[in-house]
């Protein structure tokens, strides 16, 4: 049905063409929210991958041109050069121009925008949680934000039209959009994001690192639990080396939490107290089930990974 | 080609009939690995259960009758029963047959095997690196050991043509077989699946306990990777008690190198030190394509998890 629907956007701007920024486009054109897509990207090469994976109707050289008439522009870079592209774009954004973000972190967002763009256009922070662990602009594809959440972060002056608008145009790619404050939007996002990131990032780093056991062998036996956390620590670098440095005491304040509760589990084995550690792990059952419940997960096991080819044999 | 080969084995019993038990009896059967497949649990519904799902030729009431014309037991409790079973069963064995099971801890199996069993038995524990987040007999199925390795933890004085026969079994049910000592087993999976389970436990535990964040938000946007830790932390509370009192020494001396790794990390948030996170970001991204390379996981983003029916709308 919404494919026939009016444009939500006359023309989209979308900067940063990865994994995010590509699927944006693709989804965009896919359910017709844009009357014209537009893309760029700092990097010449990834332009042209776009060009030749023809994902919008044009993909512009020069930033200004990109922005310069577009009414909804979506800078998908990230979180650490947000700022900067604001910056860039400011003196070419037309009036009532509505600019958002993809960036997993809001506060810092809401600041950049409030000190660099123009009072004649929109800034409404926004997050779409979505996502896979690959990258580039060939990793995108149109159905990624179908069935997910997009966050957006408006201020309390900001223009309810517009905040209308974006929440339109996300509904449009699939999403469904929730409004909070940048505040606790990075509290949430630091619970079911961030720490788990950096954990894997974590323990993935340990397994590579040992002496009597051989990264080889890790990989052999990864099956037992390991592989799931190798799939998040394959996530970009960039990316998540700003969500940190953007998110630092949000994050910080649950490695506290984290490692308090670590230690009591480590106590409880050392000190060979079956009873606790049985407790904690029946506890944490029901999230799993919530999960499912919510449509956030599969319920298949193994997360319906496929067999391989010869798994029937 | 292997469903014409003569059995393996001429009688298989296998003791407790959860996931790994009821798939070991489905893969037994539906690869021709026994001559006759018995089933023994010690809770009357699950060999009720058992009985309905039709997993063996028979399911006996009787940890003795299931056990006294075997050549080859296949013990698959958790392993903190395993001990006690292996002292039920040992004066109703009959000469030469192969005694295994197929806990996650090899040396403390090892243990109680030679301090329960029979001279006139072979004890060969084993362990098949597979499984899902799902529990009881009607989780298993066949092809779980498809494709998955399996090792087997003989002593210097295990008789070769027990572990050779254990070994074809195996190798029946279509995993590949690995030999390697107790020791060296325990610490290998500690690393790869032991602190793997222990810190998804530990952080879903942290996100149900939180003031400023409800669980409903945590569960709503677990997408953004805390909702791949849910899965692991929905294993078999008990199976998991045992496991972590029963490879307390290299669980412990790798929740050491965990906890220290973090801190640094948690330093570099600290104090902004970007370079440290990329560079440590980056690193661990070769193991994941490790893991792919060799088979051990699906390439697909998402572990190719399926679209929820309404993804492509």
């Amino acid at each position: 049905m919404s494919s026939v629907a009016a444009p939500v956007a006359d023309r989209l701007a979308v900067i940063g063409l990865g994994l995010i920024g590509s699927s944006l486009l693709r989804a965009a054109r896919a359910q017709g929210a844009a009357r014209v897509c537009v893309g760029y990207d700092h990097d010449a090469d990834i332009r042209d991958t776009a060009r030749v994976l023809d994902i919008a109707d044009h993909i512009e050289d020069a930033l200004s041109a990109a922005v310069s008439e577009a009414d909804l522009i979506i800078i998908a870079t990230p979180v650490g050069v947000i700022g900067d592209v604001a910056t860039a774009i400011a003196p070419h954004l037309r009036p009532g121009a509505i600019v958002s973000d993809v960036g997993s972190v809001k506060a810092a967002v809401a600041e950049a925008f409030a000190a660099t763009l123009p009072k004649h256009v929109h800034g409404v922070p926004g997050h779409p949680v979505a996502g896979t662990e690959q990258s580039g602009p060939e990793a995108g594809f149109a159905a990624l934000f179908a069935a997910r959440w997009c966050i957006l972060t408006p201020g309390p002056e900001t223009d309810a039209e517009a905040v209308a608008r974006l929440s339109a145009f996300w509904r449009r790619l699939g999403a469904t959009v929730e409004l909070m404050s940048p505040d606790h939007h990075d509290r949430v996002l630091a619970v079911t994001s961030h720490l788990p990131h950096l954990i894997a990032y974590t323990i993935v780093g340990v397994a590579s690192d040992l002496e009597q056991v051989t990264e080889a062998e890790v990989v052999k036996f990864s099956a037992g639990g390991f592989r799931d956390f190798t799939r998040i620590a394959a996530s970009d670098p960039t990316m998540w080396r700003d969500v940190f440095l953007n998110n630092r005491e949000a994050v910080l304040e649950l490695l506290g939490r984290f490692t308090e509760d670590l230690i009591a589990l480590q106590r409880a084995i050392r000190w060979g107290e079956g009873e606790t550690l049985h407790e904690h792990f029946t506890r944490t059952r029901a999230i799993r089930r919530e999960v499912i419940e919510t449509g956030q997960d599969t319920a298949a096991p193994d997360f319906g990974r496929r067999p391989a080819p010869d798994d029937q044999a």
